[in-house]
Parts: structure tokens; C-alpha cells; sequence
């Protein structure tokens, strides 16, 4: 047997698939040159590591930025693909990230694991990847550890990508819902629904012209603003799918209080409101990624709104409502005309795939 | 606007739905209900809230535990969901699991993503979250953020499952592949392939009767007994996709060593070679599920063998081979007739979907 020749056959060849193949995901050489070339190339760092199928993390560097660990996990399945202002890499990383700063955490660390359907076209793969890249080094969070498997043409969509963060909690931050309470302010940092109205768009099913971008962004610096002049910020999340209707209910939910939203607060583009109108949709309740969120203590409001607006995330960001003690669990809207109406959690579907 | 009438309207109703609508994904209150229904109560636990969207963990506790935080990701894409020995749920928890307790990690929390396809019968899912409670108890595990995405009919396969680890490395236990040197000796737990043959079987395209049953477990205990005999065991890995020989090969190009193996001693049960005989799969390359691969140092391998022997998931272990200098990088079999013939990782695929 000869060893050598069969080593020179094994030598580095350029990796030249053109798309997904189910031997790219049967663990032996072709995966390893799909990761080893699209994935490990381009995520490389210090902690990735091809040689062990787990990372492995000091836990002395982690308590040097706090005391308590943030876990958080989020599936992609937005269609399509790529959309004006984003697409399914940069939503992948800043969606998970969003999900951890929300807790005060510092986001350091994603797992990204990959569904592929067989027929997938590299480069396509190729580009979700750079953009993951370019987003994770915008935050300055790591791709650590990942997973590659790929089905039969028929069982998956293209692509689906799961990412599971990990980030430090500083300590002395601890925003959680339960704390909210009557006299609190609530604020948001922009425009609501141009993410949902932007993925609305990009299907294509409407013959609408517009430059309705997604609001896909990381708001870990927005965070960082908002806590330095109030650490005592009563809770934070991103408005995803179900939009800010959603959050709000939760928070009444969660804390047992009533909150009021006021109508003309509420930022909504005039494209998005309009495509609504069209459409018979409420951009409450329309998909956001980039839109925060935010309860703080009466007295901490204008500071924390002044805060957001020095930010490049919260340039437009608005006071919106307030907390009251009673109907506890529900929230209310006074409309323009100055009537209340009960804003409802969302039944039922609105688009699906939105993320 | 009567307020006490629409709380009424709200309160809880019983879960009924039969099948994943689109509305289970949407982010509003179908999506709280099924999450409420379906996970929150099979996992219940006091780090899983549903309050907020990220899970919070002390890290002065896991420090006690260790020195280094241990990190990996899989999704979960096997057909069909139930076969004998195991199911996509316990597979989903005991594969990741698997993953943290090989870097000499006590696995301590999980997270859970599913995409479910549209139609998917909601009985289905119970029985997979009920699995996954099971196997969770059985390992100490707890499952402690999640999420819920749906997709549309044809979309995807019924449903995905990723599953993200935390574990705690304990100090002073630091197995890696590039610590393998000539003269070590390779173990495994028990028989080959039978995790494959197991799903060859239940997807049915076979006229073939056999009590196979895929061996689907955790070695979190396994590698504790190995562990506490010989703390300086040099690599530990479990043979999942691509069988035994795609670990061999992983260690031997990491390692830049030689493996010799020796097919008399590898264990393979009558059945499985007996259908790998009829249809032309190499039992090296099956796939398993609870199959552990240790590398030690030559004064510790009767030791370990002991160990592995006296626990219920190394009844079955044996000596397979050892490291030599040379060929590096290659890995070869010594035949029963005394030949030997070159392992070569795997090329092209086996069977999609295995896990």
C-alpha cells in the first residue's frame, strides 16, 4: 500500500462545490471542507476551535465582568433570504445579541448552527456567512462553536440558522419585568414595524415601490447609553415578532399593572403607515429588529430619553406611555381623538417567517 | 369599555388545538399558550422563566464546579422522529450532552429551539418534549430558554431541534485531541453502528426483521468513572456521524499520529453486520449515539478498561487499537487476516438525516 501517494491525494484541494450536497453533511471530508472553508475561514478567533466539537471558556475572564451568566437561544427562518436592510447572517447575530444585552448582559460568545437544504448554492451560503462575520465584529461578539447538517431538497427551505448566546450580566444591572411598576416611564428608540413592512416588501407579492429598509441592528450600544445614567432601569426588551403590542403585554402581564400608550407618541414612518392603512395591518404589532423597548423610574425619564437620542440606535427615540396600577394586565391606547381602546395580545398569525 | 368582561374572555383556557397552525409562531398569545402548554410545564425549573427572554445563571456557582466553561450546539434533523431505542427528543438531549461531558465537563444546562413545521400534530410534539424531560431528569441537566419558530407546509420536516450546552470543565481535566501521542492506547464503550441500523430500520425501506435498537444514551456517568481513574485521559470523543473512523481520523490529523486498529477486537453486533454485509455500509462508518472513543496513556488502559466495564455503558468495552509515530495522519486496520488496509475518512455520504 502506498502510503505517500495516497497522502498526495488527500492534500489541500480548492474547495469547488457549487452547491449543497448531502455529503456535505455526512461528518466525513467533503463537511469538513464546506466548514474548514466557508464557515471556520471566515468566523476564525482564538476560542473556535476545528480540533474539539465544544469551545472552551475561562470562567475567571467571565467574573471579571460580572456575576451572573445571560443563556440565550433564537431559530432563523426568515424569507427571504436577504431583504433591504439585512438578511438571515446579520439577523442570526444581532437578533441573539439583542436577546442578551435586553438583560444588562455584555454579549460575548454564539454558537451558529446550520440547517441546509440539499441544492443550497454555495455562494449563497457564502454571503449569510460574511454577513455574520461583519455583524458579530460590529458587536465584538465571537463565533465559538457551530454545527453543519444538511437535508434533502423538499425537507428544509433553503436555510435555517439557530444562534445560542452567552454574555455577562454586569453586576448591579438587573432589568426584569416583575419590577415594573405604576408611575414608570416606557420609551422607544424609533420607528415601529419597518421590519415587518421591509420583509412585506421584499416578498414581493405587492406591487409597492418604496425604500422601507429593515431596522435590523445591534442595540448593545444603545443599551450600554441607557444604563450608565440609569442602572436602575426597570426592564428592557427588543420588540420582535408580535411588535411592541406584544412587549407591552407581557410587561403588563408579568409586573401585574396596567400601562397607557398614547397614540401620538408612537413613532411609525409614513411609508409603514401607509402600507398599513393599504393593507390592514397595525404597526403594533408589525416585526421589528433594532427597536427597544425600555421602562424607567419616573424621575430617570428624561435623562435616559436624552441618553438614547445621543446614540446613532436612538436618534428618534420617543417617550410612548406610562405604567398605571389599574386595569392591571391590560394595556390601553388613548387614540388621537382621545378615546381608549384595549390593546389586545396579538391573535391569531400576522406574517409568518418574519425572522 | 367594559374591562372586566375582556379579562374574563382571557382567562385561561383550557389548550385544545390538535395541530401547529401558523399562529403558534407569530409571537402572540397562540405562541404563549402552546410554549405554556407544551414546555414550560414539562420543563419546569427555577432558572426557566417565562418573563424574560434570556436565561440567568450564576457564575460564582460555576466556579465551584470548575475553572473552564465548556460550550457546543446541535441541531437535530433525524428521520423518522421515533425509532427503537430513542426518539429526535432524547437524541436532542443526549447529543449534546454527550458533546460537553468529552471535554471532561459536568453538563449542567441546556437550551431548546424547535421549528415545527405547519400541520405538525401537537401529540407529536408532547411525546418529544416529554422524551426530552425524561432524558434531561436522567442526565441532571436543565433545559432553561427556548424557542418556537413555524413555518409553513412543505417549509421543513415536521420538526428541527437545536440544542445548545453549558457545562463546567473540571479542574484539572483537559482531554484534546492534539495531546495524543504514539503509544496510547484507543478504547470504546461497546458495539458499532448500532444507531444507524437502528434508523435504517425504522424508516422502513427494508424488508428486514431485527430487534435493533439505536444506542441513544448519555456517557456523562461513563466518562466520570474514566475520569476518576485516569484525570489525565488524553482525548475523549463520542463516534456520532461518520462513525468510528471519522473520530480516528479527526484525532490522528489533530494529533499528527498514526492509529493502528485491530478488527478483531471491534465490537459489532450480528445484526449489524449482518445488514452491513447485505447492503454495503462499513460498520466503522455508522453512525451512533452513545458511543465513546478514549485515548489514555499505555500505564492506564487496564484501569480505564476496568472502569468503562463496570458501568452499564461500557459493559461491552474493549481495547481497539493504539497510536504509532507513523504513518501520521493515517489511520489503518489490521485485518483478521492479518493484512492491513488504510480507514480513510469518509468520502461522500451515508445515510442523511441520522441525527
Amino acid at each position: 500500500m502506498d502510503i505517500s501517494r495516497w497522502k498526495m491525494r488527500q492534500g489541500k484541494k480548492k474547495f469547488q462545490e457549487r452547491t449543497v450536497t448531502l455529503a456535505h453533511g455526512s461528518g466525513g471530508s467533503a463537511m469538513r471542507d464546506l466548514i474548514d472553508d466557508v464557515f471556520v475561514g471566515s468566523f476564525d478567533n482564538p476560542t473556535l476551535s476545528l480540533l474539539e466539537d465544544q469551545a472552551r471558556i475561562d470562567l475567571g475572564s467571565l467574573m471579571l465582568l460580572g456575576d451572573c451568566l445571560a443563556f440565550t437561544t433564537d431559530s432563523y427562518v426568515v424569507t427571504p433570504l436577504f431583504f433591504p436592510g439585512g438578511d438571515i447572517g446579520s439577523l442570526a447575530v444581532n437578533g441573539t445579541v439583542n436577546d442578551l444585552c435586553v438583560s444588562g448582559a455584555k454579549p460575548l460568545f454564539l454558537s451558529c448552527s446550520v440547517i441546509l437544504e440539499e441544492g443550497l448554492e454555495i455562494d449563497i451560503l457564502r454571503r449569510v456567512v460574511d454577513s455574520m462575520k461583519a455583524a458579530a465584529l460590529a458587536v465584538g461578539v465571537q463565533i465559538v462553536t457551530g454545527d453543519t447538517k444538511v437535508v434533502p431538497r423538499g425537507s428544509a427551505d433553503k436555510l435555517f440558522i439557530n444562534t445560542t448566546g452567552i454574555g455577562v450580566i454586569k453586576t448591579g444591572v438587573s432589568p426584569a419585568a416583575f419590577q415594573i411598576q405604576p408611575g414608570d416611564i416606557i420609551l422607544v428608540n424609533g420607528s415601529l414595524g419597518d421590519h415587518g413592512a421591509a420583509i412585506l416588501v421584499a416578498r414581493g407579492e405587492l406591487s409597492l415601490e418604496t425604500d422601507i429598509q429593515s431596522d435590523c441592528q445591534p442595540l448593545n450600544g444603545l443599551v450600554d447609553a441607557i444604563v450608565s445614567v440609569c442602572p436602575n432601569v426597570r426592564a428592557m426588551r427588543d420588540a420582535t415578532r408580535g411588535g411592541l403590542a406584544t412587549v407591552l403585554n407581557e410587561f403588563a402581564q408579568s409586573a401585574n399593572v396596567g400601562i397607557r400608550l398614547h397614540e401620538s407618541a408612537i413613532p411609525v414612518r409614513k411609508e409603514v403607515a401607509g402600507m398599513c392603512e393599504l393593507l390592514g395591518f397595525d404597526p403594533l404589532y408589525l416585526a421589528n429588529e433594532g427597536k427597544l423597548v425600555v421602562v424607567v423610574p419616573p424621575d430617570s425619564a428624561d435623562e435616559v430619553l436624552a441618553a438614547m437620542r445621543s446614540h446613532s440606535a436612538g436618534k428618534d427615540a420617543r417617550i410612548v406611555g406610562e405604567v398605571i396600577a389599574n386595569p392591571a394586565g391590560v394595556v390601553l391606547l388613548k387614540t388621537e381623538f382621545g378615546t381608549e381602546r384595549i390593546v389586545d395580545m396579538l391573535v391569531g398569525e400576522q406574517l409568518p417567517r418574519i425572522c
